[in-house]
């Protein structure tokens, strides 16, 4: 069975990024692996854990509602989230990662941030930029 | 029927792309739309046409070897490929464009062109990118 990894924050593009993964794994019969990946340091407090937390609970939701196979990784270890990405995407040797591109507040001009252009540019197999609707 | 637009190259990035495009066009049951731009003028003589109709007719083969559904367009109109990219995607309400990351040479570093940027910020459907193996 083949891995789609798709990072995942609580944002629109975080949530555009999840659908189509699912959308992606359903075709390929493949299963799926979230990851909410935080720097963490001094705002990473349990607040802000157990607010992750209920997060991820929404998103388990939407992953058992789907009835898609997955693992939600939520990684707290110092590296940014592109690291944290690829290197998940490595040890599950995915066959696509997913990622969201998000919008410059207030704004909205779309923009490649330093994380989107490292999974881009770093990742060892195709990545799919998705944009949450207007 | 779904459309999935591939931008060509004749390099080794514009061949993982249309590999991928026609992987992605089978999974979907969907048909292909390959866009080969030049922007024209006097590097783009009679010499360079000849051996752009020769690199298609290969792509064709490659297309009909696949079996799948296909569309080859070759763009001289003076726009940026990324605009004739895009162009055609609206055209042709694709759900997914798939795009090839180049190498730096000598180095072989790969790096995001102004062109896979503006494809992957402006375009309205969500962009595949993939990487010529190493």
């Amino acid at each position: 069975m083949g891995t789609v990894v798709v990072g995942y924050v609580p944002k629109p593009e975080g949530d555009a990024a999840l659908d189509r993964a699912i959308d992606e794994a359903k075709l390929r019969g493949s299963k799926i692996v979230v990851v909410n990946s935080h720097r963490g340091g001094a705002d990473f407090d349990s607040v802000a854990s157990h607010q992750t937390e209920a997060t991820l609970d929404d998103v388990r939701s939407r992953l058992d509602a789907a009835g898609v196979s997955y693992d939600v990784r939520q990684l707290v270890r110092g590296f940014e989230p592109a690291e944290d990405l690829i290197g998940i995407a490595d040890e599950n040797d995915a066959e696509l990662i997913v990622i969201g591109l998000r919008r410059r507040s207030p704004v909205g001009k779309l923009i490649l941030g330093s994380n989107a252009q490292r999974v881009l540019l770093d990742a060892k197999c195709p990545v799919l930029a998705v944009k949450a609707a207007d």
